[in-house]
């Protein structure tokens, strides 16, 4: 029988309630998502973080699970905490939802540089004023539309039945004629009087995490505006196979995945077009990319088995659809073009890595490295250029770290290790958690200080050789190892923040994924890290780690001083690059099928590689 | 200021109702239909019937207007009736809505008998079942739709999007395979196993009164089930030229009309599927005819200039469309074939006609003549073919006909006059009213007894050379000539049902349009009544009034015994022959390229002509 559930839905504490009947053996969560409410569930509910934790604040707590004690540990059990995710109460009970995630001032990395001059201009999106006089007798047997294809030039069938609507206006109201606009011999609006300079594009990049919208001027290839949020999905889970979990097999949760992410979309399109005085009925052209996940979820297609081994997408080509299809709300008929796929779990936005860095061209060997929730590592030349994908998981981001937090105000972002450990904060602000950038300084300072052994390993033992105010943070608790890097008051930390020997573990994972994609590509091209010309840093997180740290804790080869360079959002720089030119478009299909895919879990040598690259290096 | 509106919203007195704010200098029929209410207008908010009706129950009752004196008479003005589109009350009120027309048993004309035996079955839609072995290591780089694509022996880019949601499951879960069905070339659906034998669709008729949708097997052409509805705009304008107004330059009208349509299209398909245990996913083509002005409105296109000269469609070649952009719930990728107009008031629906006649073939000259509300006349042989629209209004629905109704249970739909007037009515009911084929008998027999003469005057001066029971019956009260056909009590008469002076007068203007528009085609083609071999009656009302009576009162001209023929619903049938067979939906391209359009009102000798067609024939 179902029991009476309450939720107090405002983590702040108002009296903002829910009342739902929880049916038998269903969890928290789950009951909550299928209501509406937002609980954050990082891990995508398989009580592997601690986001959707709630309190029980009337009703009897149950027992505490595993998860519970692994992930809450027992101060906030004793508290009444308990992962939504794993709980089944099974008598009315009131829960209260934790805090989200810190997202206000997340530096989410934006569109970059535009790519303005680095590119001839043609969109394909041309514009034609037009004056067309339409009979007055009724014994023309004629149409609106038929005199239009005539005046353009091409037959009345070609025209896309959502231009119909307003063509009965448009040829009548205006003196100055109708302004005609068509892509690739296509109409795609027809407007009263001269709208012949109005002719606006998006490029827009989904990121696993974050989701990029840029609004480029097409004549000039300005870039007018861009905005960047938190991929509203990431409430289903924070990486790719928590957020397949969540959908596969189940349609009305692929369905609450698209309609999150198209949801933000149309806020995007409204915020850009509002902060640049562009009607969005004036955006023609899309160009969208994503892994292949994001592609499929945002088209509606089923992703399931794309998380199932062979782990072979749905569809790979260049898919162009009209704007009212995905119920984008600009030019009803403008085209949406996605780029290319090459594999389950390289998608469009390596393609769109590899078109930006032109990784295909030149004799040198070049690497371009995407770090982000799911990474992606391209390695190439004028001859040969192979893939992989590198699935860091949320740490970089934050996830799944005792004290971790996204690269919010508030967040340790720089760390310095001497004899003591110094921190920086984003906004300068009394610090909160540690993002990636602050974990990936603290664990190299920890490492170059002694304090974490190559293995990983806290050395609580051999603290004692280490500086005082250093040694007097390593401590042992029960029986885990961690580093205090802030006690309550210090720098302002409002309460004490650590790094868990488990947090490393995390960290070891992420950038071991990352590592073994970079040595495996260099293994199956033969070549040493020595004859890697250039490695470039692209994407959100790979824009603001210390390289000199990157390189400490082995994320990326040493390769010599001017070498490593950060390319920006390479994948939002390939969007624009294809929506500004036609010719990189048709390059993007072209690349697509270029790149080899080197599967890592397929390849007899990757389990001795990842081991190796889960280790840091020896000093 | 606004004021309080409270509208009681059960015309059978219950106590629902809606609380409005009647904005300043607005009608309560415009506040009503705005907040969703129904509230019939039969002419569309013109105050040219009485279907909007309200009375007051609270508050000031408003004065009179010009429109509430002469469309409801003095007796319902007294009891505090008032025309909702005339009136805007400047203080409280409270109002209840009248019943709407009787709705219930209404003879809508069905589908007619199939067309299986009369056409070579070639529908277009093919079904293949396939095997499609995927393969299993990571390294092949590929997609589902690849592989499918390749089985199928198309490019994967040829694939619409809508089919891809399914096809992982569908690849993968049935040992006996995949069934592809396609169209013209084009994938329209793959679902698992083996459902070759499942193949249907749908033909679908909408009218300006009434709307018929037939669900057929698409190899042995058998008609599986048939339902017919009134068309539900009908509460927004009961004539085309009603509708144009609602809709014009008002988006939001027109898309309160589209909602209309589509909503019942869906009803119609869930009643003939559910009726035929046909699923709605194996519906893979719809082939719809309508006039142009139920064509623009269905595909959301603005019928404005429709109604206005010089009367040009906004487009008239044959579209196509996917099922999901009309949101019809059938396979999302099924075709919605709409067939070719001629011109703005010579829709697809006289294209269907012309090829279930096939009146564009042999010698002899025939005549098509489809009576509806939107009326059109066709005429034609191998040698040519010509069409004009007959506007004949709502009369023969029984609509702006004072005791009027359409026909349903308890309409007087047969009269026979000799020294008295007898009736018969459908379900041999009580008689609640007349409808068009009642009023069609009913003036023919006055005409004959001379209790009306060949103007149309109701006889009352001479009313004395009549039979003593007719002559009691023809009567001037006030300043107005009426027939009484039932005295209350006669024949179970409830009430009083009189025939006016006016209401012969709206008989006239609606045969009027219908002889005008024959005697035009014919005088175009030069050609007099008796070198027209065959008069083919069609559409609704054409099917169920009296051949006799129509000569009496010169709807049709005398053609001698024989030559007038009832062809059923020949849209339909015409839409159910496109259905069946793709070389019949090209012949239809075809006529529609070939029908002349005859603009009456254009053509200098019209003026006479209808005049001359407004009397009766002199006996």
């Amino acid at each position: 029988m179902a029991v009476a559930l309450t939720i107090l839905t405002d983590p702040r504490g108002t009296d903002a309630r829910r009342e739902l009947a929880l049916p038998p053996a269903t969890s928290i969560l789950a009951a909550a998502h299928a209501a509406g409410i937002d609980v954050t569930a990082t891990c995508g509910g398989r009580g592997r973080c601690t986001s959707c934790r709630v309190k029980f604040v009337a009703g009897a707590v149950p027992p505490p699970t595993i998860g519970d004690e692994v992930q809450l540990g027992d101060a906030l059990v004793r508290e009444g905490y308990r992962l939504a995710c794993q709980c089944q109460p099974t008598e009315a009970v009131t829960v209260q939802v934790a805090p989200p995630l810190e997202e206000t001032s997340f530096q989410i990395l934006g569109a970059g540089a535009g790519v303005a001059g680095r590119v001839r201009i043609d969109s394909g999106v041309d514009k034609q004023l037009l004056k067309i006089s339409l009979p007055h007798e009724e014994h023309h047997q004629t149409s609106d539309l038929e005199e239009l294809a005539a005046a353009v030039g091409i037959a009345a069938a070609d025209v896309p039945a959502g231009v119909l609507a307003g063509l009965p206006q448009a040829l009548r109201d205006d003196p100055a004629g109708v302004t005609v606009t068509s892509f690739a011999g296509r109409i795609l609006a027809v407007e009263r009087g001269d709208t012949t300079s109005m002719r606006f594009g998006l490029a827009i990049d989904v990121g696993t995490t974050s989701v990029v919208t840029t609004l480029l001027e097409l004549t000039s290839g300005e870039q007018l505006a861009s905005v960047s949020s938190l991929n509203p999905q990431a409430v289903f889970g924070a990486d790719l196979m928590s957020r397949i979990a969540f959908a596969q097999f189940n349609p009305g949760n692929l369905r609450k995945l698209r309609t999150r992410i198209l949801g933000l979309l149309n806020q995007h399109v409204a915020e850009v077009c509002r902060a640049s005085g562009v009607l969005p009925k004036w955006v023609y052209k899309v160009v969208v990319v994503g892994n292949t996940c994001m592609h499929h979820v945002l088209l509606g297609i089923d992703p399931s088995h794309v998380g199932l081994a062979p782990y072979a997408p749905v569809m790979r080509h260049a898919l162009t659809l009209a704007a009212h299809e995905l119920f984008l709300k600009i030019a009803p008929e403008a085209r949406v073009c996605f780029l290319p796929i090459v594999a389950g779990f390289v998608g469009a936005d390596a393609v769109a890595v590899a078109l930006a860095t032109h990784l295909d061209e030149g004799d040198a060997l070049r690497m371009a490295v995407d770090i982000g929730t799911n990474g992606e590592v391209l390695l190439g030349s004028s001859a040969r250029l192979i893939a992989c994908s590198a699935p860091a998981g949320p740490a970089f981001e934050g996830g799944q770290i005792r004290h971790g937090m996204r690269g919010a105000h508030g967040a340790i972002d720089r760390v310095t290790v001497d004899d003591d450990v110094r921190v920086h904060t984003i906004g300068e602000a009394d610090p909160l958690g540690i993002c990636g950038s602050g974990l990936l300084d603290l664990v190299a300072g920890l490492l170059d200080a002694g304090a974490i052994d190559w293995t990983g390993l806290i050395q609580v033992e051999g603290r004692d050789a280490l500086p005082p105010a250093l040694r007097d943070r390593v401590v042992m608790r029960g029986e885990e190892r961690q580093v205090v890097v802030l006690r309550p008051g210090e720098a302002g930390a409002g309460r004490e923040i650590v790094l868990t020997q488990d947090d490393v573990r995390q960290l070891q994972l992420a950038k071991g994924a990352i590592a073994s994609g970079i040595a495996m590509l260099q293994h199956v091209a033969g070549v040493a890290a020595e004859r890697v010309a250039e490695l470039l840093l692209a994407g959100g997180f790979g824009n603001y780690l210390s390289i000199a740290s990157a390189v400490r804790i082995g994320l990326i080869p040493d390769l010599g001083a001017g070498r490593v360079r950060y390319v920006g959002n390479a994948a939002s720089l390939g969007a624009q690059l294809c929506l500004l030119s036609e010719p990189e478009r048709a390059r993007a299909d072209a690349l697509a099928r270029r790149i080899e895919h080197v599967s890592l879990a397929a390849h007899p040598d990757f389990e001795q590689i990842f081991v190796d690259c889960m280790n840091f290096p020896r000093p």
